[in-house]
């Protein structure tokens, strides 16, 4: 009875440990399909087009992202990472959610091509102190590499309120943090305005059932 | 870091099982308060004012229903029963939810009265054969006593689109359906603009780091 498929945007600044978070979810939950990104990098050794990335060149990425058939794209080293509508599409229809860990910016992309299928969750340290800890912890970067995280953690932090869910990811408690967001994965499914047509047909339902009575 | 209790409505048609799903949320949420409600029947023997009932008159129920301070009540065998304004502030600002079993009239003037602080949740069995069913499994009734049951469950189902949520009581499974629940529970209380407070302070904190660093 669960119908189509959502969409689950997971965003948050680094060290909000969204990275720990999404795999939990990914492994645990059965409905949550696997959507297969389209980059620009060369294959790997091992790696097949298809299964692990569809690899394309630059033209063709930038052709579907003006088309719209990639959905949000990000660019690290020098190559180009996207999401592919189709791809999204596919999994939905299936109805199986597509769980996506992206930027603010990437985010709001994807809110805005498609729509009322998606549901955004702010993933972050529960206290500035206790990020700032996590980003120092990861080596031993300057205070300059430091303030620069702190800003963009900042900067994104600032789209909170355009995220549907703010989930605060204690330390040591990433098990609970994904439950918790697996928890807004099956609430979201049983909204009111999802489940319309079930209730409709029920309605239907129970006005032949009072008919037959009369 | 939960803030402010909210207050969770169950609705739903007779044979939804919504007595069963309360009940368990009521035993297992730590987090859940007990509003005692005000009722114009006399005490029995056991029963304490301000324990299982504040014990009132009907004139001084009155007063209170004019008041706004018994935010919904119902009839029932010529008693009055009603919840209180101040139990569901008190327990709310103690961190704690309430959770009101109520019909779907009284659900509307909660969430009138009472505002964003307000989740309704509309629960009802799998489908009308179902719910026909487990309304004939209650007794000997006749077919226009079950169908004037069917009439009703029409008319509250009608209401879904009203509601926050509509979750469906599989037989059986009142523990699962209860674990939904308690999950819509946890993920309204991470909505964003319910933590708002939270973002805003961090956010400070984050704009005095960077400035140390500057």
């Amino acid at each position: 009875m669960k119908g189509k498929g959502l969409i689950f945007i997971i965003s948050g600044p680094a060290g909000s440990g969204k990275g720990t978070v999404a795999s939990i979810l990914r492994d645990t939950l059965p409905t949550v399909g696997l959507s297969v990104s389209a980059t620009t990098r060369s294959p790997r050794p091992g790696e097949t087009d298809g299964k692990s990335y569809f690899f394309i060149t630059r033209d063709e990425f930038e052709k579907l992202v003006a088309e719209g058939e990639i959905i949000e794209h990000t660019e690290y080293c020098s190559n180009l990472y996207g999401t592919l509508r189709r791809e999204v599409v596919r999994i939905t229809e299936e109805g199986r959610d597509v769980i996506l860990e992206i930027e603010v910016e990437g985010a709001m992309q994807v809110k805005r091509l498609m729509g009322d299928d998606v549901v955004t969750v702010m993933l972050t340290a529960p206290s500035a102190s206790e990020l700032e800890r996590r980003l120092r912890g990861r080596g031993t970067e300057s205070d300059e590499v430091i303030r620069r995280r702190l800003a963009r953690a900042r900067e994104e932090l600032a789209y909170s309120d355009k995220y549907d869910y703010v989930v605060f990811n204690e330390t040591g408690k990433a098990e609970e943090c994904a439950a918790l967001v697996a928890g807004i994965i099956d609430a979201e499914h049983v909204r009111s305005r999802r489940r319309r047509d079930f209730v409709e047909g029920f309605i239907r339902d129970l006005t032949a059932a009072c008919e037959n009575r009369e």
